[in-house]
């Protein structure tokens, strides 16, 4: 049904050669289950797709990390946040793997988890773009939130709302195992960030948005204009000389087609958005990393499977799956 | 997760005041449960979401208002309408709460009840806006339904079908108990009427719209032009310099996210359309009075919790919340 | 609610005239059930709403033709196809039905049944209108599938994935009672073939539709252009003097609104798509014959009724009926 991508990547050394990682990880935030979202959607036959019908060369060490030999014996509420030192280890690892496939030009996927992990899925693209090419990457960030929340303004203390935060140096990190591993220069720039699909955001991440003037388009934005308008517009604002990293919460989705995920909200994208979105995504041949996030598949019965197909949807149309 | 709006009232004397009446009416239809929408929407913390999150200071006695002082002791059909004496004298004594409100300048949120109450309170808003400001006003009237039968060519005998008839003079009172009250002038003119989201509309109703070239947006519509472009075009033909009286219809919304309702009809507005059109309202600053009506708590288990949410959201939209 | 369409036919001899056809037959896939579509779609009242609401004129046997005497008393697989004999004999008849409607200038509408059975109705339409007005059809198949493969490229060896290969000529037929009866000519250009709502195509299909250059207009191209400008696209492709054969196969809509059908393919068109397909061939007034297909009403306790009445839905809009 499917055939590998004719779109030649800018910003890799080969179009086929695809790192995974696979991280069973939900300390960002207080549900228990979307530890297990890599094994299903690895179960559901997502990476065996990438491969045969896709024609990926997979790079992949066979294990959903749970990280269990990183794990602080103790890790008490530190300025507000819940489990700091377990999602500043795991993340400080999982920095490290990423930049590990990407520093050989390939692309990446990583598979979550919560959405706190891209503070390590980004600092690893982030360090192996500038190396081997000397640029700023630009990130995509499809989400119901803003997840731009310091540890200061966050209510819920869950570190999954504030990966924006840390990633931008909004929020500072202070010793090597509090966040300092991330270092004092931003691994991105709120100029390279684009949002899309938000419609839950806290009071004071508004305020963030609208001081920094951070491109955001909100669930109201897609119904003015369009999916296709805002996608020339989101891609538009990053340019073609860019790389991107899209990192995709699959909660962006409204609950009639991913309901299986920590925090769902109304109102969101149809899968046929989300599905458009990573498709332009993937033509732009910019797409240097991808996360997929907070699929859990616990939370529901009737809901997950459909949630889990939905994430596979996801990745194949950024991986360059068409119709025709 | 919102804040006041920070969109200035054209025709208002202040832009947080807000008038709130609480019909628990049925009347206008045969299905017992609508009365009970007023007190499901307040419990589901409508009133202090617009209190605490959006800033407004609430005009509201605290009571859902049955009327049943008013009833009359027999009610027999007249000209085919059933409940006329009841519907008639709730009707105006709702012109008088809503005119009390509106001729301080305040913006008025009713809560049906059915829409019959329309009567109401479109001829409070109109009487109230016409002694202030020397304007007529216009409606948007957004709904499955035209709702501009006659007694005499419904099928039904429901008043709740007949509202805008008895609003723009096509269907005359006569005894001041029998809808004479309205007078003979019509509270609202059939060119500054706008409805949207049309699509279960009777044929003597279909000839009235044409022959009175009713500006209407059926669902046709809204999928050939998309929401934005219908708001436009609706927003374009009311012009700015005009108040709008808001009348929403929660079956204007597909049974897919407001099922509890009366007469659901397939192929409608999906919540995020109704939410973009109470949104563009309210950015025109021209807002005077909304209703939120049909909500009906009782008609199913499982679709009320839905239905309830959204008129919740409906309501925040046109009264200023934001996404971002 | 409705009334007779405004639209004046171009190629018919009068507006209100309509042969009906329906065909109870399921050999061109596996699972039982979908030859009680038409008999469903007949109870849920389609053709009395024909008559009496759209006015139209119906010539009809008033039988659901199940072409039992028909039947081969053994139909061995014959190059991988399954039950050739009974698929071809069974179109090959229907053809003929067909062209007994179409030849004195009559709208026909057939109701199936699988899309094998479409090798019949185009067949039959094609060669009518070839007499009539010497001019060759263009056909708009709304679809999931292509099915356009031929007997050698399919995987399941189910005819009805192969009905356009075989009116295009690009499976060839063989003895008579093998699709010989096709006779050489194709009864379809490649040129007049344009697909709506594609999204799950056989690899060896989306090479055939770009060798060829077929216009095909897929989920991508509906989220990317919305089904208002597809619509302009797919009907100036075909252009206003042209005589138009919709085949709408139920499956081209979402689960969600036509879940009872043997092949559903999640992204499909909301039934405010199709309908708004079906409205906008009506008013080509190019429509000369319209098949609804692949409504198995067995196949689901709970989505069985709502796919019929999008089944009749679809039908109503192509043949007239308005919102307004
Ligand atoms: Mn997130
Ligand atoms: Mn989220
Ligand atoms: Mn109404
Ligand atoms: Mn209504
Ligand atoms: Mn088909
Ligand atoms: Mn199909």
């Amino acid at each position: 049904m499917t055939s590998p991508s004719t779109i030649s990547p800018k910003f890799l050394c080969a179009g086929n050669e695809l790192g995974v990682v696979a991280v069973g990880f939900s300390g960002g935030q207080r549900k228990p289950g979307v530890d297990a979202g890599p094994t299903a959607l690895i179960q559901a036959g997502l990476l065996t797709q990438l491969k045969e019908d896709l024609g990926y060369t997979l790079h992949h060490d066979d294990e959903v990390h749970n990280y269990s030999s990183l794990m602080p014996q103790s890790d008490p509420d530190y300025r507000n946040m819940k489990n700091p030192l377990a999602v500043s280890v795991v993340t400080q690892r999982l920095a490290t793997q990423v930049y590990d496939h990407a520093k050989h030009g390939h692309l990446v996927l990583t598979l979550g988890g919560d959405h706190s992990i891209a503070i390590g899925t980004v600092a690893g693209t982030s360090r192996a773009i500038k190396e081997r090419l000397g640029r700023e990457i630009a990130v995509i960030w499809v989400d119901a939130h803003a997840d731009i929340n310091t540890p200061e303004t966050s209510v819920s203390g869950n570190i999954h709302g504030m990966p924006i935060a840390f990633l931008t140096g909004l929020a500072k990190g202070e010793k090597e195992e509090m966040f300092g591993w991330l270092g004092v220069e931003p691994k991105l720039s709120l100029k390279k960030l684009v949002y899309i699909g938000l419609r839950d955001v806290d009071k004071c991440e508004k305020k963030v948005l609208r001081d920094h003037g951070v491109r955001a388009f909100s669930m109201h934005d897609v119904d003015k204009y369009g999916i296709a308008r805002v996608m020339e517009m989101a891609l538009g604002h990053i340019g073609t000389d860019t790389p991107i990293h899209l990192s995709f919460d699959v909660d962006a989705l409204d609950p009639q087609w991913a309901p299986s995920t920590g925090t769902p909200v109304r109102g969101g994208l149809t899968l046929r958005e989300g599905d458009y979105i990573a498709e332009c995504v993937h033509e732009t041949g910019s797409l240097v990393a991808m996360d997929l996030v907070e699929v859990n598949p616990s939370l529901e019965a009737m809901g997950a499977q459909e949630t889990i197909r939905a994430g596979c949807s996801l990745v194949r149309c950024a991986l360059g799956d068409t119709l025709l």
